[in-house]
């Protein structure tokens, strides 16, 4: 599936599982700003307004440069958008979080309809991975049926979008087929029993986060998935 | 009003207003793991299941020590509800952002019970600062009519715990009477246009956040609120 990662403007990645992701990404878009700070590669676009913008990024990126100054959307949904008209499936979002928590808010908030326009929609912090997903193997009675690799004992959160969201969970500690997500900490903090998860739910899209296993010092420990 | 500063278990805080309302706390709890990191003074109790206290802490805070094992709440949970309990009618939130994200989005959503149980609630990050309300003073439409400080100019984010909230408000520069809350982006990023926000708002509780301004380089460069 053709894979794209998006550096965006929030803090600049320190932990290595996401910096080996930016450096060995085939292709990798910059929103705006994000690109002042890139080190150690070349951004293949650089997506934004450009309000951002150093000098130095303009001169250097000219050729490689989608401006959109579209007032409605942020730069983040701007590049998600650029990458779906490029025929991208998969994207891989670097840099979303940290800095001012509005943002991050708002970042983690877009992954629900970003999920309606791509196959796979990761979001990667230096803490762990939100993964999110609008569709999945429909059952019979309606409920989308997703499967995500992990590693049992680590925890992990979901979170819904919509209030009304139904999930049903197996290889968790915790049941979770009766939590109303009325808050946004109602199914966090749960653990995985196993290797994978297998997830089911209904009026979506759902978001999972699983942090990194505090063992996990550098990229290389880290489980492939 | 009798005020308490908790410290809680996410980054340990560095921009120098949430390090100086620390150092300066008339009454400062920390929860369970967050006093091992604590530096420059002393915590006035430490709340939680102390499941993350350090041995050292253990035996250095143990005439300090309040003990709640409950498993249905997390520790920042506990140590509001002791300052309830302790008749304190405001508190301000430190280090509960940072770190794994589905903790930092746990906490912040806490706001919404913490501003039921008390007069003020503040969560003051590295970044800027959530204010929640719950009350107000009540207008004839049922509307609850709150009043922040601010700086003319500088960035401001209004979020719901509730997708029916409906909020009104003077000092900004985009309208909000019609935004329908049903994603966490869709009041962020919006401007003071005075020293003061007049928010009007139904179906709370209402979170708001001013992230400080960037020239706030020291904590005697903030405004007094």
């Amino acid at each position: 599936m053709k894979e794209a990662v998006i550096l965006a403007q929030g803090a600049y990645p320190v932990h290595p599982y996401p910096l080996h992701l930016l450096k060995t990404a085939k292709t990798l878009i910059c929103t705006d700003g994000a690109v002042n700070r890139l080190q150690g590669r070349e951004p293949d676009w650089v997506v934004g307004d450009f309000d951002s913008l150093s000098e130095t990024s303009r001169e250097k990126y000219i050729s490689r440069m989608i401006r959109d100054t579209s007032e409605e959307t942020n730069d983040l949904t701007k590049a998600v958008q650029f990458c779906s008209r490029k025929g991208f499936r998969s994207v891989v979002i670097l840099g979303a979080t940290g800095l001012r928590e509005d943002h991050t808010l708002g970042n983690i908030s877009l992954l629900g309809s970003f999920a309606l326009m791509m196959d796979s929609v990761r979001m990667v912090t230096d803490h762990g991975i939100f993964h999110v997903f609008a569709q999945g193997i429909q059952k019979a009675d309606g409920f989308m049926e997703v499967s995500v690799p992990c590693c049992g004992g680590n925890p992990v959160s979901f979170f819904a979008f919509n209030p009304a969201m139904k999930l049903r969970a197996e290889g968790v500690r915790y049941p979770v087929e009766n939590v109303v997500f009325d808050s946004w900490w109602k199914a966090t903090l749960n653990q995985c029993t196993a290797n994978n998860l297998l997830l089911s739910f209904l009026n979506g899209p759902l978001l999972v986060y699983l942090p990194f296993s505090p063992t996990w010092k550098e990229a290389r420990d880290i489980p492939e998935e």
